[in-house]
């Protein structure tokens, strides 16, 4: 159980209907995610979240999968059980295999393990790192 | 300063250069980063995370690229500072574009407020993704 | 299910019982919420998480509600399932507004997000932020 | 040293110096901080993180020290260095008393040792906060 | 329900099978934990995950209850709900007692409430512990 | 730099010098830790903590080098660094051995892997782990 109450299209505000309208047209569904549904209690925060989410996850330098991998990754890290069910689903959705899959899998997980053996040990980072090489441009 | 100390390639035992010679090879690099200098104090440990770690970061279903990024989303949300050094600097080296961290970034970003949001008002799951339909196969 | 059991005051020693019964006068409730019964296994824990966390929580320089927010804050990051819907439900029992909550939430995400940004850009503290200027007294 | 170059105000695009003004003016500051600097670098992530947080940071139903104290307790918990540093200065800048800043410490203590124990011995949800009457409205 | 299906035993390929035969002779059980199962969608992952934790875990400088103590610390601040329950049990049918699992958590709560604090003021590293002082050899 | 003035012995109150003149003689050292002179900002949050901190850490059913190993277990997945460097210090300090701190290591590496793999894939909870068989009594 939420600690809000869920908002169903036909009891949502003008306000919270538009963008309910605006997300099953965008994704092609007939309902909207219970995420949204909670969010809905406050529609200045759902139609901001909404709006950036759009955004941000759709594609343009990376692909559609690769940013579902990244959102599901952090996601594990927070350690978010919604987010994880959401994404996971979103990204096989999208076209993720099942050997994309085990790999994200292996990444986070090795990942995983070597940032506590750094943080564990304080490693120092490297001069190199921090010099303007490491940059994009 | 690290809570061990680093070992250099001319003070490591047999064990720890033949590792740090494979690293060497591998990244067509003249030394090893500190990581594996601190690792270097365990040559069990070195050994075994350096082995994994190469097997698991090699080019597959992703593309090493996509593999950074997937270790850099990880890396900043358990914030190890010398992991988000070293990987994001390794990105870019593999090839990661000023477009690509943006939106990396961008992502990280969404993905972190969602995931607080969605875990404080405690969603729950939407029917549909504890269903086989979000499998891979 | 709880790795321990629920202590139930009737199955409670003396020394539980005594806090308990402390518990149930200070927040005027019939019986103690499972946290407490699941502590109960270990009274000197118990009665000392109990002292604390009755003295910490009282109104002070803070009234009752900033501080139920921000132990709803701190539980969400920590994703304490438990802690969300216990606190949540006593902020809004103490006098937390439907609008206050919103702002918690959107703060809370907000946070989230730049504290991702900052942290995967190894933002450098600005110079100022490291004087005395920034002391309370 | 950061991952990206910061980019002071002469060096920005006019969309960013754009904002930079912004930034100036609402905050009547002679020079934005180091975090906005870095995330010039995306002058659309700079634009929307800018805009959506001087609205979620406005006093409202929350005044603008316990927003403050909510985003410094989640910094904490996320281990934010920047945001830690930069949002306890604002807070005293806006009037958070030394008083209020010990409590706030307080609590958040208080809060890491309960969410600990309550997620270590994974105590059930009690009924009565899955009901509706911990919701608001 | 996990995000991919558990694989049992029967429906395992020879690799698995080999895999899941390992683990009931090194632990003399009838049948594997759903962890394995679920990582059995994944041999690679199965075997090299089984065989290095399988090492690890195994007695050596530290005994297997003071490991399986590190396990569940680590589990709780990592808020994993599978192992928290299937190291917690593993601890008490390796011999950990009671009075153990109360200090276990009441150090993990101090630490807990500690790291807030340290964190909470980013207090500095006291010089005598950056130096070679505090090394094991 | 902290974002509280650390308070010097020859600075503080009464009641901070008696706390300071506590930890001195139970450690036997001529001066306190850092972190003891930032909380002496709040004399009742310095003593508080002490109290308990030092009640804790008493070697009991587990010995006081397993308890510094669960603590930096905490603090290395918290990432708090003063907690790290001090609380190795201080293992080290007790007597854990290379080999014992290999061993912590390597566990606090094993189980922040397989805590991102269980999470992940969100494997269900065997029914055997939530059955009382694995309460200690």
């Amino acid at each position: 159980m939420a600690t809000v109450t869920l908002i169903d299209y036909e009891n949502g505000s003008a306000e919270v209907q538009a963008v309910f309208d605006d997300i099953k047209t965008a994704r092609n569904v007939p309902d909207v995610n219970n995420f949204w549904k909670a969010l809905a209690n406050y529609p200045a925060l759902l139609k901001r979240t909404w709006e950036s989410s759009h955004e941000v996850m759709a594609p343009g330098a990376l692909d559609a999968v690769t940013k579902e991998m990244i959102y599901i990754a952090v996601s594990i890290v927070n350690n978010c059980e919604y987010c994880i069910h959401s994404h996971t689903a979103s990204g096989f959705a999208k076209g993720m295999s099942t050997e994309q899959y085990q790999e994200l899998l292996a990444v986070v997980m090795m990942a995983s393990q070597t940032n506590a053996a750094a943080t564990a040990m304080q490693v120092p980072v490297d001069q190199k790192f921090l010099a303007t090489g490491q940059k994009a441009g």
